[in-house]
């Protein structure tokens, strides 16, 4: 399309939103659109028979808004832009500490961050739901907290976990396992990082061994490489023991995985790409103008075909997020979280292509778990993401000098056919190398935004902390944590009554 | 309180969402506490008698989180936090051009943003209240458009406007003028940069001249500079002519303002500073450590005084919104602006102790609305941004290196005695100098958050684009900017029906 013609497509898409509507309310008189019944009627206080819970890995309300403005326009709409109830969430974490009380932690990680929203409580980064004492593996402030995945099980549900990363990356981590560190993925991680933590040790194992030991009726995402570790003083693979002993299906590849249509002849892993799954588009890292040449050259089109072509095996999250429902829909319900979990990974690498094409990708699989709610109306759907992050919209006008922002950039074309630069500071230091490649931009520590819709959903909106999301989740309102007994007695390995983080007992 | 004390009263307040709820939870048994039934009879369908608008210049989802914690805390409250309706807006505006269509611009200005919550339609930057071509002050495409103030006034009802800019400047001018130029504040400026706008060439005058021209009940902010300028071809200045011509009440600082208790004598004019109001608090700057000395120093404590000491005649901004809901409270009702402008302007500056005490000034403004309408519950209350911005919180972990964000950061010591560290990078470039003195920070183009209370508030949720927040506050529901004539009737001087962006008139 010649850009002239673009241009004109373009604008009238920008400012589609006061134009197509326009016409209408002129023609009936200007008569009021008051959307109050309609929000009324969107609240149902019924409980939830099925939940699924889409997070966003350091989906910030930047990156919400550079994917759509990118991909959509800038008057477009996303699938999560649709859902009617919406908030921010309060993502800090804690300090390490020795207890009875943790200073907070402003920026927080993914592990802390996700023992929040599926256990209702607080605790350091690195731990995958269990309480921040410094001291590891012992009863106390570091005893392991039952997740929303658990109580799900508990209670006769179906339980599935998809994600884009490795499926023991922290995120998914959370539902099904309880361990010191977030590295302890594979048993051979776990021997080396968490030694105490070892089954071998009398511990629950490594993220790998537990996820498959919770009997978590659908795993789908990446990570191969943590499964494919031998079992401690053996030659046995996790991914051996989960077939023969526990009687998983494996599935390899997207071919593969759509052969499965039910979970009769047992719960379903499959894991796509040793490490995390290819990313959905591709495109230049963003960039540091040297002083001699301050720019960053022609805005950048996105390769939209990335995974497509180079990784067809891999499922898209999308087709994961239909199979994972299609095997989970029963009568007495599921719990589902579904992670676009490398948002966040190109955040780190200064990739605004690749950032943003995760974002889209992760918002598709949102358009078809809401096309299942549709049929499905007893359905809870919450999307949010863990924390913010790096990424910044910043004008693109400026060419070079102290116009410019101090970190990397990349000029994108957007489908409004104009440009508009993201920018990454957060990392680099006073003398920033000239690529950001052998940096990890930082998490940022701002509120982010998180939508619901469905049975209960009515409970997001205003101000939350992350915790709530695990009330809201279990299905308890917006209370908070306080049903949680603090300890997890799944496999029974734990069994004195864990500690709290001590603020928790109140206000002093 | 000595730093181990006050740590244990800061993990406990940090952890208190959980901590306090918990108990009572437990006690009772755990019972739901769904909030379907609060958020249903919080939906108000009728239409406001009284409408407030607060908006917060520059007050993205970090500068509400980074004032949050800093000052009640991380899991403290904001006032505006209580609002039940929550959502985020778009706020691209619209490149230069002739049209009939325009690109979006991703990272706007105040002048465009507020052109679009003023009067339901996008425009350029540096615009107010008029339409985006590049040919000034003719028909067409650069009309005025009738903003929210004037369809008030038209409906009978008193109109307020506050701000702690000078109160020409651009957020309060799109509510009561309509010029080419957003610096084009007093005669003088109008006279040198719109020189065809001036009174004398047929226009409709300065920003000055236009607010006191348009009989605004109760203006009350800085910019006094603007209206001491002379009149065209006259020694008489615009306050003046406000005064002797107008009928205005003029009131020099807070003692005059608190002896005016109502608009019987005329309606009134606040102007409290030369320039831009004095910043509530006050703190360094953030800076740009070398690479000898990598860090940024010991955490700060704001210096919460410097208003009230160093300007005792300047009114607080909670002071001028109670003066102005005292003065416009009647009958027929009210519509009211109330601009945080320095949240911008210190975020421009890299300064965070003033950035955020501009915040915490402007939430007090909005505690004080909020106490009005709980005996006048026909008050609709919004609060919003303009625009998001640059200042992100990072980890404050790192202490030299690549670690470290690559432009200006501080470290502040928050209420729960825990270090935040604020950075700035989105101006410097390449080679940024030791200081951000010298720079201005840029805007960024993420969403940013909008909330209400009230008849109507209910139209708030989800994602909105500014233009949706005329229609709001014009008790249009969330209809777009439709009823908008396109062209304002205000002291007839535009005879023509004005243009509208032509992408208006449909989507092609």
């Amino acid at each position: 399309m010649p850009v002239t013609r673009m241009r004109r497509a373009v604008a009238g898409a920008a400012l589609l939103g006061a134009g197509a509507i326009a016409t209408v309310a002129v023609a009936s008189g200007g008569s009021p659109a008051d959307r109050s019944a309609e929000l009324r009627a969107a609240i149902d206080a019924s409980k939830p028979r099925n939940v699924i819970l889409f997070t966003g890995d350091g989906m910030g309300d930047s990156e919400i808004t550079s994917a759509r403005y990118y991909a959509k326009g800038a008057s477009g709409r996303l699938a999560m832009d649709a859902l009617p109830f919406t908030g921010e969430d309060t993502t800090f974490s804690v300090k390490p500490g020795s207890g009875p009380d943790y200073a907070p932690d402003y920026v927080p990680d993914s592990a802390a961050t996700g023992t929040a929203w599926a256990t209702g409580r607080k605790t350091i980064d690195n731990r995958i739901s269990q309480g921040p004492s410094s001291a590891a593996n012992v009863p106390g402030d570091n005893a392991s907290y039952r997740t929303v995945l658990e109580l799900a099980q508990q209670a006769g549900k179906r339980v599935g976990n998809v994600s884009t990363a490795e499926i023991t990356d922290a995120t998914p981590a959370v539902l099904g396992s309880h361990i010191s560190q977030r590295a302890c993925q594979g048993p051979a991680n776990t021997r080396s990082t968490c030694p105490s933590e070892t089954k071998q040790a009398g511990g629950l194992g490594s993220i790998a061994e537990q996820l498959v030991d919770h009997r978590i009726d659908v795993i789908l995402g990446g990570g191969k490489s943590r499964f494919t570790q031998t079992l401690d003083g053996s030659s046995t693979t996790v991914l051996d023991r989960a077939q023969a002993q526990l009687g998983y299906r494996y599935a390899g590849n997207a071919t593969q995985l759509a052969g499965i249509s039910s979970l009769k002849n047992g719960p379903v892993l499959g894991l796509f790409n040793d490490g995390n799954m290819t990313t959905t588009w591709t495109g230049p890292s963003a960039r540091r103008p040297a002083a001699s040449a301050p720019y960053y050259g022609a805005p950048v089109r996105c390769d939209e075909t990335n995974r497509a072509t180079s990784a067809p095996g891999e499922p898209s999250l999308e087709q994961m997020t239909n199979k994972a429902i299609e095997l989970l829909d029963n009568k007495k319900g599921f719990f589902l979280q579904v992670e676009g979990a490398s948002i966040d990974k190109q955040d780190h690498a200064a990739n605004p292509c690749k950032q943003i094409g995760e974002l889209i990708a992760f918002d598709d699989a949102i358009a078809a778990a809401r096309r299942y709610q549709r049929t499905h109306p007893d359905t809870l759907i919450v999307v949010t993401a863990d924390h913010a992050h790096t990424s910044q919209i910043v004008p693109e006008d400026a060419s070079g000098g102290t116009g410019l922002p101090t970190g990397y950039a990349l000029d994108l074309q957007t489908k409004d056919d104009a440009t508009m630069r993201i920018a990454y500071g957060t990392a680099g230091g006073p003398t920033p190398p000239a690529t950001p490649d052998a940096l990890s931009q930082e998490h940022t520590g701002s509120e982010v935004r998180i939508a619901a819709s469905g049975p209960q959903a009515a409970n997001v909106n205003g101000i939350l902390d992350q915790t709530e999301l695990f009330s809201i989740l279990v299905g308890r309102g917006r209370g908070h944590s306080h049903g949680n007994p603090g300890h997890s007695s799944n496999h029974g390995r734990h069994g004195s009554h864990g500690a709290r983080p001590r603020g928790d007992r109140g206000h002093r």
